[in-house]
This record gives C-alpha cells, sequence and structure tokens, in this order.
C-alpha cells in the first residue's frame, strides 16, 4: 500500500485532505506539529482526528517557533478578530514565519525514513486568509526541494506533495468531508479559543469557518452542540 | 548593517562561512539548530564559536528528528569507521532526513522575523560525504521556495542563501579560516567522541578533517592540543 505523510492540525482543512489521500488509496501517517501555538487544544484536536481517519501512526513533533517571535499564533500580539477577511494583499499578524516551510520539511524527513511517495497538507489558496506560503507555486518549488534534496530524489523515487483542497472554497471543502463521512465535531479551527477550548467565533479562522459552513449549507457541529 | 542568520553547527565549516559572511559586511544572528544528534559537544563548540564570532545574537532551538529514525547521527545505528570517502554515488548511514531541508527552513522563519537579507550556511559541494542536501542546485531551488514562502519574498525582498564553502575544498576552507585568524581549536566534527568529548579520529567527519588540515599544511590545534 502506498504511503502518505500528512500534516495533521486538528483543523477541518488537514482532516477532510487527510480522508481524500485515505480515499485515495494512501496509507496514513499522520505528523502534528506543536510549534509554539498559545492553544493547545488544537493538538488534542489532531488526535481525536487521527484516531477517526484510523492511521497507521500518528507523531507529534515539537519545534519551538515562538522563539522567534513575529506571529500573533505563537504569543506575539493579540489574535485580530473581526477582521476583512478578503484583503489578500495585507498578510495577517497570525501568519508563522516560514511555518509551512518547517512543516513540509519536517514531513519530508519522516517520508524519507518512511520511503512515503506523498506528503499531503491542507493548504488552500482560495479562501487561505493571504499566507504567502499557501500558494500553488509555493508548492511547486517544495516539490522541486524535495527532488533535490533527498536520498529517494536522487534515487529518482520523486516525492509529491498533495495539496487536494488547494483551489477549493471552504464550503466545497465541508461539502466533501461530509460525503466522506467526516465528523467536524472532532475538529477545532479557532486562533483563541477560551479556556475551555471554546471558539472565539470572531478571529479569521473561526469566521472563514463559518462562512464555509453557511456554504455548504450545514451547520457546524461545534455550534450545533453549544447550542443546544 | 545588513543582517544575516548563519547555521551555526560547531564544526569547522559553518564557523568558516560565518566569517566569510562578517567579512562580507553582515551583521551575523547564529542559530544552532539541536536536532537529536547523541553527542552535544557539539552544540557547546557552537557557543564558544559565536562568542568568538562575536555574533549578534545566538538561538538554540530543538527540533527532535531522532523522533523519526533513519540516522546513525541521531542514534540509529553505529557512526560508520574507516569509509572510503569519495564515494559520492552511496549516501551514507550518517545522513540525516531532510536536514538542510529543515536547518534552512528554521532560518528561514528566524530570518523573516528579524528582516535578514541573507542565510548563511556551511555547505560544500567537494568534500561533502555523499549527502544530496549539500549540492548546489539544492540550495537554488531553496532559495526559489524562500522567496515564494515569505512576506518579504512577497514584498520584493528576496532572500539569498550564501554557501560561501560551497565550491572550496576542505583545505582551501581551512586556509581560508586561518587567513582570516579563525581558532579551530574551538570546533568539534567528530561523529562518534569518546565520554570526554575527544574525536574518534575514524568517522567521516573526522577523516575528513584531517585530510583538510594535511591539504592546508597546517596543524589541527585539537590534534596538536592532544599530542602535548
Amino acid at each position: 500500500m502506498k504511503r502518505a505523510v500528512v500534516l495533521l492540525s486538528g483543523g477541518l482543512d488537514s482532516y477532510t485532505a487527510a480522508a481524500i489521500a485515505r480515499a485515495d488509496g494512501f496509507e496514513l501517517f499522520a505528523l502534528t506539529i506543536r510549534y509554539g501555538q498559545v492553544h493547545l487544544r488544537e493538538v488534542e484536536a489532531a488526535r481525536a482526528v487521527a484516531r477517526a481517519l484510523g492511521v497507521k501512526r500518528q507523531r507529534e513533533i515539537d519545534v519551538d517557533l515562538a522563539a522567534f517571535g513575529g506571529s500573533a499564533l505563537t504569543g506575539d500580539g493579540d489574535i485580530p478578530k473581526d477582521r476583512r477577511l478578503d484583503d489578500e494583499r495585507s498578510i495577517p499578524s497570525t501568519y508563522v514565519p516560514a511555518r509551512n516551510t518547517i512543516l513540509l520539511s519536517l514531513a519530508l524527513a519522516w517520508a524519507e525514513v518512511l520511503d512515503a511517495r506523498a506528503i499531503v497538507i491542507g493548504v488552500n489558496a482560495v479562501d487561505y486568509s493571504g499566507y504567502p506560503d499557501c500558494r500553488p507555486e509555493f508548492l511547486d518549488a517544495f516539490e522541486r526541494l524535495a527532488s533535490l534534496g533527498t536520498r529517494a530524489g536522487v534515487e529518482g523515487r520523486p516525492l509529491t506533495v498533495r495539496a487536494p483542497l488547494l483551489r477549493m472554497s471552504k464550503g466545497e471543502i465541508i461539502q466533501c468531508g461530509i460525503e466522506l463521512g467526516l465528523d467536524y465535531g472532532l475538529t477545532h479551527s479557532c486562533y483563541d479559543p477560551d479556556g475551555i477550548g471554546r471558539p472565539c467565533g470572531r478571529c479569521d479562522s473561526c469566521r472563514l469557518r463559518a462562512r464555509g459552513f453557511a456554504e455548504a449549507g450545514v451547520i457546524d457541529p461545534l455550534v450545533g452542540a453549544r447550542q443546544q
């Protein structure tokens, strides 16, 4: 069975991307990176999602990106609320410097050891909130780097970066996941949850999620649970 | 003053590369990655080297690559001894999967936060011991990735990867460092030192070092100290 290393964050995008790869016949190896996020609710969600997906193995790796600073997501400044979502020219303060480059690099290391043929990442170039490392040309450049910088690449077994959500809207992602039978109640999206892990509803990530569920015409199970 | 993030390992290559960047007018920010090396003597050497270089700041970051396995350098199998050094087709067991991709990615994150214009890495394509991620085409691919995946790149301030040792032999590197007044007695190269940090003399790294000092016609201060 073909192996894939899946970057699994606990959010709904990576869950859906992983499920698509599983449907495409890959055996999943889930990699969760604790990069200094202030809220670890996301990491707990990743564990629940990994179990639900029936991954072959899950690994969690710590990389303290907070040591560099520069991002509201790792504790440097406040999480912006009620921001305009479609301003593609401005990179928000929740951008974590070089995050996807680092996540893909770590996935690449494990993929080499496992002799996996693919890395799966849930990035999205439509509802992407303005991050430069979510663009298709960035992923192409990483694939090229991977083929040059690894044993497998040198030996003629190139690795592909699969980003199945790249050109889907948030609504389409959710629709796709529901068709695959996913339970989005297991996921966590909020950048700034309260003390017991409930979403704020006002950060970019919460608002993109809400817009996605509205587009898909589905009730978010996290919201549904709260309303009951 | 232009800023550069220098990947500083404690070995003689990264020390020399950093000194060349300093001579080229860069203010140095040294980044040392503890990636699960079995022997931390190297990290102690990096601190001594950073002090000797007068770097503006030094950061140490932990990334547990041993969690992935697959390398003798992170404890998976024995360090090979007395290996033929010029066999470029075989990748040795001391190769750490995707290591330079990961190191460069972490340097990229800090470079973004510092608004540094360069990353400096002491890789070498001549006496490189067969690692795929020490080749010029790999570094070019990383530079392209960096320009696409970062805020600075998007905003038209590209970052360069400087690998001043790329086409130098080990002897030329040492000659260059001595002209710059470097004290190689501060460095550590061995993959398999004894309990008090003394080099084994038989691993690839020790043998490349010995060959380099012989080529440069200079006595290695680490060996000189041992013989006194």
